[in-house]
Parts: structure tokens; sequence; C-alpha cells
């Protein structure tokens, strides 16, 4: 198992699985947003397989997203931290449950899976509308 | 001091501030994130006032930036949670503090802040067409 950070591996979009990782939480909102996100990307019908994890509280684990993909025979993985930017969560301890995936009973099985990481939605245009948007939305008279 | 959640209060864009509210982190990235996008939409031209507050770690806190925003004589705030989802910062941690701004020696200043809560992100296509980019972004021979 190799975890590639952005760089070539060799995988197209129609072998790539891709996997949106939630940060979990011990209410519903957030997995019922990554749910309906991942939704909406597999409809775009570009991608192999799309799937949630999350790092806590919630189900599935990343560590259970990526051995079910493996088991699947997903060999190219994307992995995509689902957060506004970086910090711990995307820095230390999401890496740390992508290589915990494979480790010990389950190195042979993840041999093969490349597993790329991606980062962060970060700064884009496209969030300064949406904000203005929730500024105009919670205004009164709209 | 009154917080409103998406109700009526009689203000206008050209007499509103805009409180960007982030989780707050260690690591410099969100806190950078939060700035680039409150510059941005000021840029925009179409608040009176556009700040960051941050509900943990990060300076300024939410209550430093509700209390300076009403000795500026800000009568109509609008504080919008930069956050994906709703979860237990957004619904009870964020609103706690939104309310302690103005509480004790500072309920006098406070007294005629109208204070409108608004949503985070949530789903949006617009957001589906981001995490594709980054997915894309990730990927080999981009």
């Amino acid at each position: 198992m190799a975890i590639e950070e952005n760089r070539a591996v060799g995988e197209s979009e129609e072998d790539t699985a891709v996997v949106l990782i939630g940060h979990g939480s011990k209410l519903p909102y957030g997995k019922g947003v990554l749910e309906e996100l991942r939704r909406r990307i597999e409809m775009r019908e570009i991608f192999r397989e799309v799937r949630v994890a999350f790092m806590q509280l919630d189900s599935p684990s990343i560590e259970e997203t990526l051995r079910n993909l493996a088991k699947d025979g997903m060999k190219n993985i994307v992995a995509l931290p689902v957060f506004l930017a970086d910090g711990a969560h995307t820095t230390e301890d999401i890496p740390e449950k992508l290589k915990a995936a494979f480790e010990g009973a389950w190195e042979e099985i993840g041999r093969d899976v490349n597993i790329v990481y991606g980062k962060p939605i970060g700064v884009d245009e496209r969030i300064v509308d949406i904000l203005l948007d929730r500024v105009k939305d919670a205004m009164p008279g709209e």
C-alpha cells in the first residue's frame, strides 16, 4: 500500500474510487450533509465508486471504508478531507488513519492499493458566494 | 441585545456588519482561510463591516469581535458560522458565546445591538463542484 499526496500513480477517473472524509459528530447534521454530497458526486457518474468515511464518532470509519473498497477490488482511491481548511485533523489524525487501514492483518489486502490524499476546500470564490447567500438568507425580508 | 435567528430586525446591508465565525485551531491554516474569505467579502463592498471571530484557540474571540462592533456603533450584526454543517459547535457553543458577549458589564453597550445568527454552508451544488476540483487536483497528470 502506498499513500501518495498529489503524485502520479497511474489511475484514470473510471477506475478510481473517491472517499469523502468527514469530521464526524454526536449530532446527525454533518453525516447528512456528507451523504448528500456523496450522492450528488455519484450522480455525476465520473468515478467508479464514491463513498463516505468519518474521522470519529460516525460510521463507517476511514479504515472500514478503505478496507471495503480494497475487498471490492479497487486499486486507486482518492481520499478527500471534506474540511474547510487544513488543521490538526487533516494533517495528523486523518493521515494516521489512512496509514493504519492496511497495517497488520490488512497488509495483504492493501498491498496493491494506491491512496492519493487530497487537499481540503480552502479559499475559493464559490465559498465567498455561498457565504454571501447565507448572510442574505439570514437577513430580514429575505 | 436581541439574538434573532432569520427574523426581521429592520437592517439593510449598508448598515449591517458581518462576522465570519471560524472554529479556531492550533495551526495557522484555518485562520488564514477565514481572513482571506473575509477580505474577499469586504472587496464586494456590500456590508458596512466584515470581521472574523473564532470560537476557540485563535483570536479575536466571538465576544471580543461583537463588543468591538458595538463600541464602533454597529447596531445590526449578522453572525455567520463558517462551518460545513451544523453540529454541537454551531447549535450550542457558538450561540452561548453570542449570548455571553453582552452580559454583565457589557449589557449597556449591547442594549441596542441586534444579532442575527445565520446557518452553516450545508449542501450546495457549488460545494460539489469544489470537491470534484479537489479530487481532480489530487489525481495524476493534473
